[in-house]
């Protein structure tokens, strides 16, 4: 405009050469894309204090940091639309009805099939079973490659569905299958036997973090690969931010020292993405009111663009 | 001890002339005396992120750092107790559940008899409702002085029992009558004009800031306590710490401009304790995670000290 | 909808009885309405390090912290529109090209004169002069009526147009005559000599704090506007925020001890605003990157509700 | 300098009618000046961790953020010299040390009678017995007008002398008498009864906090200047900042509700000031580590202003 | 209880199936236990300003933050105690005096040989000193490895026994003899050539930063027990947290680039301890008022944890 | 002296055996040293907000914090001296008299030739534009090993020479050819695809992150230097501390993950400066407001002591 009026906090610098990744967004219109995301700002289930329900807008915001263009793979995403299919409004007071909104809302999305690859960005991880559970009710059997300091087995009983509990959840209520999950990252002190012998019963798949520190990680995402794809129909990435060491990902309810770096979990997900079946992917517990800068949720927007690189290689 | 050492965290420095409030803290042990402090450590139902949950720690602590005697009324606390019943255990992923634990503990407590004046620390401002129908389950008809920048006369339609709610609750549930509540700063730009109403129709007597600023607090709690006497078996002050301006008390989830200073804040306490029939108080809405140096914390202790220096001058 | 989907950001609580006042905002359509308010972020022309830039953007979002309706004036905003005309984009090198877009902006929105009354949000003190000559070239002769710890009289030959100069640049380009200038809370330590010289020189009125702390601050504007009311065809508001003490402004650059209470000021505005030659204000000086909890803009945000206010009464 | 070129730290803007306060500070070189000021950075006898060490710099940034001149009564300190004596080194592990060359120190310029009014920069309370010492060593009797919400007169027997014993221990050492000092600003619930027992035996003058809002602060002022002027030889005011409420003084280590506000201390120390007899203060107990941003230095370097400001209207 | 009441502060959700580290700590009852812990919660005698002697209460918060079982070898804690002997109380203005009661403290600790290793928490790093005296005193000569950026071989006669002197101390007052000490990590630009002279006349062993970044950990760690195990009658470990990098240990007053990161920090602590004449640890230099997120006493929780898995390794 | 005092600010603790690397400062007198140093303090060019102005005085006071000795080369610099040449003065309004200032101020720093190597301290990346110019002129054709996650090349249209455009200026203005500047730790989606094919039209050498990662840094060092050192007079290395991780420079304005560790930076630099032709350097995009204790101005000064090492090392 000549009078040089921009909409209320447009008014930013505009570089002609540069997109911005946020600047992909669209709201869903019936038009197909092969990238969707969708917020899910739940955090009232954790069981220590979480501003995690924060996170979906903390990483759109972090993404609008970021340009379109990857030179390692010598790929521009401009001119791709991501869907923004917005976020899931939650009850105030009722958690179970929150998380099966979370449900719900994942299920008209994914029915709508207007995006190939749906992220799920939370919120704390409890919201991983109503995604997991929509999916695998539009999709079949799942496979999980989970990155998480934290086993996430948890009982129900003691405390209902919390972040502590979507994979015992999703078992216990037929969504998984203990043998179609893999979980890498996982950290000394920071879970109790009683949910190592549950993983082991149940067949689950672990890597420690010495695993992780020892063995080539590309290697271990492969053997996580063959070991669920022809088992499951669709493989679904679970990345809890406190996979990554505490100065990586400060911003994490519960962290600690002696974890992945972020180099290492973008190549991992980049890896993963490659493979056709994987077509989906949360990325939760990062909790923006304690973080340093949004650092956590900068590294949860590269692990989305090392997802989308991984489907550019993997086609 | 000669070898100088204490137990973990008790080794600083004491002067044998001085104690601190927090030495007067003793648990339940059938004995009865005159103070009384519950925690309700519950901030889920707030509509806003609240980490309200962790005030009942920080007043605590902040008792501790003053000491035991008034100069101003000539008074030593020191050689009374005050019965500390702990923290009422919250649900992870229940909140209407979380509430109805706060109403069984609290009508626990009262039904004891150790505590003359019970204390309730929120939390957020939903745990009224169960505290203040314990009471009225014990004591009868309830009167209520309210401290607040807002009415909390929402439906409870729209989100459930949150901290928008407890005195449309207390009125919908009979625990109260509106005609039998007081509310004492109520700030422009805070309420709706449909909960003015609502207040107007059940017969609440409203003061505004502008009330409080133009008139002297000490006669407008005299006012409100002749109002209620003849009314009520009991008259209980509920305390929303953001009836105070923000420069005041800086912690408070909604903050803003133009409300009480801390002074007639504990001035205003002070008075109404002095009445015979006031003798419970609940300090709700300060979120120790995001205040400053624990400041609204400190006030919130000041307030109980400025309760107690009521009881001791009403005797 | 049924799939409880919003677009990002907006899913939040909603009471069905209370309206935000940023629900009130439109974009400019032609179509009129009594209130405006327009960006304009500008702050690399400050003396000093200055993130006032984001001001505009924090004062929208504290308006959204707060409802449409004043109970002590019994009035409801609900129903009214605020055309927001967005911000003005500047340029990031050449800080004077910035000015004159802000004064391009301001020319621009009050010759579609789709508001009756422009309230424009900067930036520092230096956006003043380009708002304040758009002004003067639309409306004639103006007053100024200016809130502020300081004179804003610095020489133009030092550093340029700084936040420190724009009413000895508006002198000297005729665009204000010093004796339409009234000056309200000038502080001791904070200005030199040599522009308490200039404004005595030029006829300005000034009111130093001294004499806001003895008098009667509504006194004080009925005073200010019988002074100007007859000599000029538009009053203009220019509130700097650091005429607050530093207690209830943390969030301005140049803080201090010694000011106006936040409650004073909004009391002022109000008295101002009642009068109909009063048809313009800016707010400035409020940097949100050093603010503690966006008070300061929360201050600013009711100033605006009181210019309101006061437009109401003045009716 | 045609290469622009200033020394590292210089190059900031300079208005050119503009003098900083800290630009008339001077190295003490035998010249003779009325105001002086001395840096006592101690702060670890502090009974609770204290960073006032660092509040001798604070200050002295601080007083860099104003101006020379006083509107409010027409006088301009320009071209006079305030003596920086600079800083007492401590040693880092001998507390009493460090307190005995703060006496050496002080003694050192006061003998040296270079200038008129000394003002000591604390450090916390502790700095207050040398200083006094040296003085009265110089100057015969000295009476001391407290500004503190604590008495200061704790026993010497449970930790020495810690920041909560200078008067006790100016008692003990016949450094002053209790009849001679006059405390201002005592708080409720903030000293243990057995001293103010103490500062009763002693004959110590105590005005409360109640004292304070409820009576005239210069009329107050007047009255210590009555009790004390016949009886002493110097009147030396002693300013812990954490008589001011915590809302005006957030960086004291012992904060609280319910104190001064900023301008009432002002106004107090610019009327001591103006007696004859008053010719020196400290200031103390700032941390700035845990100030926010360097308010509570703020406010000193104008309390230090309006003694100044007392001198001149004083002649 | 059936009324949800928890005693204050204990009302947190707790896992049927979880043991937290800290639910190990037992007071000392007389009874034995292999692993012991002791604070020494003092940091008057660094040289700069200083909050480590809030680490013990800190580190010790931390270890609850994790729980009993090591995945890695196969290994739960749950079961054992951990003996906490509490604090030792420091003397508020005698420096000395408190390094002499931690002295006092470990020796009685040592003497009642209740726990077979004592870890010791400062602190700053000059509570090593008294507590490896009072190790000397008790089991004969002491061989000492230490992570640490610095030497600590400072001369005593500028500033006594601080922060910087620990070795040199234990040297010059027989307590340690330099062959008897093995520094690993010290840093470029953080030490003086005049103690670089030092180490290498009184026979220490460094491995500077660029021996660790170039050479497997474990095994510098067996060549440094293989040096001592001979000609020692027990090793201690002396962690000074800032041998790590800044982004790894962001609390440490003295932090810096180029340091260790926290996984080898740990691997080097399990290997060193699960050595037989390992025997004792402290852990120093961590000020957790500055840290972030406490992520330094996180570290330091889990080179403890460390330590002990290394014991159960060693068995 | 006897009575302990020292100049304001310098009262702090001092070794004798220990010189810090500031004492090495002095100000230019006509003499000659290896070593120099110039503030830039310019950050208004930047196109977000930054506070990089005050980064020169933040590294200065970071090398104040370390030592003059290096173990790792043996070698103390103490006994030489660093000509600190001040900071250049900036225009507060006119920001390309800013930055021709820095070329003019440059220009007679060299020109005096009292310092051999002369290091930058910036500001945000636009000081590079006039430093490298004034090299240029002085020296004849300057190669660049510019450290940065980003190519700096954007068009000069959108915005004029902000902090996105030093290169591309300089290739404009003849002061660079693109086949001399070697640009090391670029980075994925924080450049525009246009700007990569920019610098592939004018030769520029791209080393990107991945690079880094997979190969040995010091290896790429001597492939860039055996690159520039047969075609240029002068080698310039320009760091851009965002080229580290976030985690390891959370300083930055253009943080993210993936990026460099400091201890490769420093070899990195170390190495670089051990050739002849190295002669100058600058370090830039430092904002100490933002920063976690100054972690990013200690890198820099670390990477300073590296340049001089790599200096000692290539004699
Ligand atoms: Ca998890
Ligand atoms: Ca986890
Ligand atoms: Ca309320
Ligand atoms: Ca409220
Ligand atoms: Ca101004
Ligand atoms: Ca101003
Ligand atoms: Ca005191
Ligand atoms: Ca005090
Ligand atoms: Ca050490
Ligand atoms: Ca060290
Ligand atoms: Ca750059
Ligand atoms: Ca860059």
């Amino acid at each position: 405009m000549s009078n040089y009026l921009k909409p209320a906090g447009k008014a930013i610098f505009k570089d002609s050469y540069t997109t911005k990744m946020n600047e992909l967004f669209i709201e869903p219109n019936g038009s197909k894309s092969r990238y969707g995301i969708l917020g899910a700002p739940l955090s009232k289930p954790s069981i220590s204090h979480s501003g995690a329900a924060f996170a979906p807008g903390a990483i759109r915001q972090a993404m609008g940091s970021y340009s379109t263009f990857s030179k390692e793979i010598s790929y521009d995403f401009q001119g791709e639309n991501v869907i923004d299919f917005g976020d899931v409004e939650m009850h105030p007071t009722n958690i179970l009805d929150s998380q099966d909104r979370i449900y719900q809302a994942t299920k008209s999305v994914l029915d709508q099939e207007e995006a190939e690859q749906l992220i799920v960005l939370g919120g704390d991880h409890s919201v991983s079973f109503p995604s997991i559970k929509a999916h695998h009710e539009k999709y079949g059997t799942i496979g999980v490659i989970q990155f998480d300091a934290h086993h996430d087995l948890r009982n129900l009983d003691d405390g209902g569905p919390t972040n502590g509990t979507p994979f015992r959840r999703s078992i216990e209520n037929g969504v998984l299958k203990g043998e179609h999950i893999v979980q890498i990252g996982i950290r000394d002190f920071t879970n109790a036997k009683g949910y190592d012998d549950y993983a082991k019963e149940q067949g689950v798949t672990v890597y420690t973090m010495e695993d992780v520190m020892t063995n080539n990680i590309d290697e271990m995402i492969q053997q996580a690969l063959q070991k669920l794809e022809n088992k499951v129909d669709l493989i679904y990435l679970s990345v809890d931010m406190d996979v990554l060491d505490q100065a990586f990902a400060p911003g994490c309810p519960a962290i600690g020292p002696g974890g992945m770096d972020s180099h290492s979990l973008m190549k991992a997900v980049q890896t993963a993405a490659q493979h056709d079946k994987v077509q989906a992917m949360d990325i939760v517990e990062i909790d923006p009111t304690i973080d340093f800068r949004n650092m956590t949720s900068r590294v949860a927007a590269h692990v989305i663009f090392s997802y989308w690189k991984g489907k550019v290689l993997g086609k």
